[in-house]
């Protein structure tokens, strides 16, 4: 085997997002950036690429001409997969061409604006076999999948209760208002769709929620704000929830709770026993329990199951963070494109993929519908 | 001055609520229990009584009896006030007996089971300028006087998102049909009232955001569970809240929440900072800002607004409990009756009164009415 | 039976110990307050009695006075025993007057100045046959009582390590030197004894270490700091400890530690486990283990040793505090005398005693006598 | 500019460090590993090598092969520096020849066995102008460094008091009796060095004290233990420190410490404030203050020093851990090194160097002396 080559669509210099990708890539060092069409502008792409150590001659000017040109290299130097780093509107185009033209894809989320183009991209991956996932990067906490296999084990029963919240507070005030703000396209429906912190941190709630609970949330009434002064878009949320299965629930986000860094927590109870998880201090998962005391697993500590304890790097007590779990994922996609090259099969993908893609736009798509009846419930379908 | 004389309604040998109300009345030193009806039992009402160094005579075999005795007794030893410690149907009876022969009220919360109940109360109290004391023990923290005092002073700025719980997890197995189970009156309607789960702790979370922000709730959306098998009552409930400024937030409370203990905690966001306190470690407020590090308040330490260093009794670092928050309820309470026995006026009652029992009754009515409509939005009135 | 009645020495009003035993012994309605020389003012001895809601005529102008004349009143008015809440340097007179005179004792520590004194008092409780209580309150918690059960019962193997601090920082400025500071006979080597911080806090923090440990500390090597500008006694220390059965350890103590609030914290490694507990959120014991999990444990939750569910007043998740533990000792020693009124035996006291006084003398001296020899290894004895 | 090329020494399949030097010399994107002397073996160093992609030609059977193979190879393919990833005993010979033939090191600590060892590296580097790194990756988190940054600024005022520990628990057990135990070179004084967890962990205490507080311990008191049965090597220590301007502390590591996974933490008290940091949570700067409410300072959180916000790669609330911390060792080491390659000057490195490896050496030097002196005062020199 060799290592994988990865051309990236965005991250151009000064990217948040683009540069966490790069580094959760390099982390287990089996991917190699080779190419990118880092900017919409061939001269900050090419820029950006110098910054990064490329060669100039695989700084595109457009993400159509990086496909397009990748394609026609050699085999043994052509890109093997795109990872899509741009904002929200400018993730379908190159996801389609790019798996037109024969290259495996990352993206980022929320996968599409809409949810007819989650769909074609579905359609598309089924009918070529490439590879799709989806960077849900929460996933790949060594205690989030720790916390997944003891639902599944059954080791909490069945589930009554969810309670989850994903709250900032970088939005309390107009920053789309003040010209520095590069992050200013998350205020704007044209580029972000139909959800503001809704598409760009309730999905990862939702995504988190159905993720380890193993259940789908069938219904929702939300109630969203939009707090900042002529904000279009929501920066709040709260949200009820029915799970498939009976049980019930709260969603809470905000990109204006004034103070909160990145406070993504859940917390899930069953008939047994309950879990719960916090993003600013990823490496315990807080277990309680009927008859036992409370119980805090770490990640390689004592007691975890297979599940967690292979996406650990590093001995318990060494704690892994934010771009750890995002290279969890990248690693998962890596093993099983890798298999996939040596032509093996594999048989659940450990990573998200198109079709959690379609569930957040559907989460979008009904919690906007909701909102609009004033908090109405609403199906997610 | 001279202690307060207190009479016990309920809370006979092996109640929880009437031996913290003992408790909590004696911490200070201000209050001497003379006399009480422990019990629906004569014969366990006098037993009680003995436990607790009470003279035979003065252990009454109903609250009638106490009610009527005690005024006959002369002015030097009848009892001042009556504590009503018993389940929540039999609240109402002996607060208005008590009201309507002249004694001051501390009663146990929820108030009433109606709505009527609670304004027929309201009535008799401004009829007679007698106190009445709700004993919304979690008003008493240093910590929640704090931010109280910050959200009061602007110190956070306008409020706008709102997150409150009350979790506990003893009702997850069906403990009512335990032989031995002595609070099983709190699954049965016509001792708990409408509300389960929602009228035992649901509303102390919504006194606790209404104290803390000053805000009322204008209205609700409440899904409410009834998971123990063939429970009448709501043992799990998750609410939409709009405040009555613009605000938005989420309630959520349960008593099937496996593992918990009693996981009150709140959240109150405003356009400059916010305030975090968890009950279950009482002594600190966690508070985030805009453009600070996140500063945590201590009972005594630094910083406090005299509203919170006026209810710390000892010294920063050394915890105050539950108990003593209980107690800060009744000292408030008898400062007031103190002064009132002395000629003075009290301009603002520190401590929840009869109008605090009526919100709680609105709340109960309101969320009951909302489930039954599917979490319709619905009023408090 | 009967309450019990206390004389106080000490506490009047204003006095933060003084005041803590009032409410630790009012808690559990088992004690009444019936006199005290509560200042060595008469006329302040009056006032705060007054304050107190006693009766003019047993408010004493000094500790002699107050002995002698309840010795002679009838057995029915006479006070039980007496609680010695003064400064260090007036804990030995009253004690002794007290115990020649047939009234048993509650005493603050350290117990006395020198171990000659707490050898004398020793002497006269053997004597007497009186009882002889010591107020190291941390004793009391739940959590120190279930750590020292665990100890006890073998959970965490033989023990290995010991870490345990007190660290205060309200001397980090020259308190002493302000005119309104009333604790500054701390800092008075005729009222505090040898040790400053030691003896204050010290004392606690080696209580603690063999409350648990069941171990005594067989030698230390003390480096005491003095960095109070013109400070005589010690107001920070570090000290190696050698435990009687091999085990080492750390004891920091400190009240220059700018910013502590009482962070009294104590961590026993055993070969199979360990525990760790803190003051400042005392109703968590951590646990750690070879080969399971943390487990945390809290008061009357899930898991706990009989010793440690006993002492907990009220359900698991309603914190209990500082008072609470201080009131534990006081049923302790309550519950004990009740039942040598009534002609029963008690095994094993669970309160500190007379026996601990002494420790704490010979730990205080020892630790002297090593900082005066460059921190030489000094036994305790 | 181009990407750094690093050579390993050491590192093979399955070891824990060197594979901690990948990830963290891979996740900013700056270095290339382009050869390795993996392992003794050199068929185990080849198979290694190609598991990392490496060709088989850079893959060499030693690291002197290495070190004279480079030095053949034309100047662009040719590797920039070492790093060096073998046990104790393997620093000082690689690393020397390194700097003997024109290569920069990045060295694992503790630097050599000997403090003559570490001379003689020292004035290698000063004689040839090369760059030496020593990975106290611990150094390198945010946190800390705000805390560095803090004293320098005098925010905490003069130093009086350190606390300081690490505490694991893996060797509880005779796990070097183990035949899997790849560690066991640890227990093992031909390769450890005179220290066992002094030299392991007691050294990164050290380096952390001195890193944040700019203080040399001027000299210490050392017990020392070895409770694993026939170990000869310490594993567990306790050390009462003195530094260099009057402050006093305490230092305890431990390796027996049941249940500790990665316990290093550390407390620094100043006359006006105080700092508390904890690897296992190492996202968070607790700081304390004489007239202040607790503050709690976060990795791009509000309130940082440049010294502290530069090393953070992505926005607050985004956890990083202990891989982060190490790259930033790497990067602090690749800047000064591009900047040399540039020709530029570098004042001040802000990555451990050679010299911090002497003082390693003088402090385990010192506490083996004091502890065979039964814990005497001994300097550090």
């Amino acid at each position: 085997m060799r290592k994988l080559r990865m051309g990236m669509v965005g991250g151009g210099t000064g990217s948040f997002i683009g540069d966490v990708h790069r580094k959760a890539a390099a982390i287990d060092g089996m991917i190699e950036l080779v190419c990118g069409a880092f900017s919409s502008s061939a001269q900050r792409s090419k820029e950006s690429g110098k910054a990064l150590f490329l060669p100039e001659g695989r700084c595109y000017a457009s993400f159509e001409e990086m496909i397009l040109a990748e394609k026609q290299l050699p085999n043994g130097d052509r890109m093997d997969f795109v990872a899509i780093t741009t904002p929200n509107h400018m993730h379908f185009a190159p996801a389609k061409l790019a798996l037109q033209n024969g290259f495996h894809v990352v993206c980022d989320k929320p996968m599409t604006l809409t949810i007819e183009e989650a769909k074609e991209l579905i359609a598309l991956v089924e009918e070529t076999g490439l590879l799709f996932a989806l960077t849900h990067n929460y996933t790949g906490h060594p205690m989030v999948r720790q916390a997944k296999a003891m639902v599944a084990n059954g080791d909490i029963g069945k589930i009554r209760k969810v309670q989850v919240q994903y709250l900032q507070g970088w939005m309390a005030t107009s920053v789309e208002k003040e010209p520095s703000g590069k992050d200013f396209w998350r205020a704007d429906p044209a580029k972000s769709g139909m959800g503001g912190a809704l598409g760009d941190i309730g999905t990862h709630a939702e995504n988190l929620t159905e993720f380890i609970t193993g259940l789908k949330i069938s219904e929702l009434a939300a109630d969203l704000g939009r707090f900042g002064e002529g904000r279009l878009l929501d920066d709040d949320g709260n949200i009820l929830l029915r799970m498939e299965n009976g049980a019930k629930g709260t969603m809470s986000f905000s990109q204006i709770a004034a103070g909160e860094e990145n406070n993504l927590a859940i917390r899930i109870y069953g008939e047994k026993g309950s879990v719960e998880w916090h993003q600013e201090n990823p490496n315990e998962l807080i277990t309680r329990w009927l008859d036992q005391p409370k119980k805090i697993f770490t990640p390689n500590g004592n007691g975890l199951y297979p599940e967690a304890a292979s996406v650990s790097r590093i001995p318990s007590g060494h704690p892994e963070g934010y771009l750890e779990a995002f290279a969890t994922v990248y690693r998962g996609f890596v093993q099983h494109l890798m298999a996939l090259l040596e032509g093996k099969t594999v048989q659940n993908p450990t990573y998200p993929t198109v079709y959690d893609g379609l569930r957040g736009l559907q989460f979008i798509s009904a919690a906007v519908q909701s909102d609009s009846n004033n908090a109405a419930w609403t199906k997610l379908q």
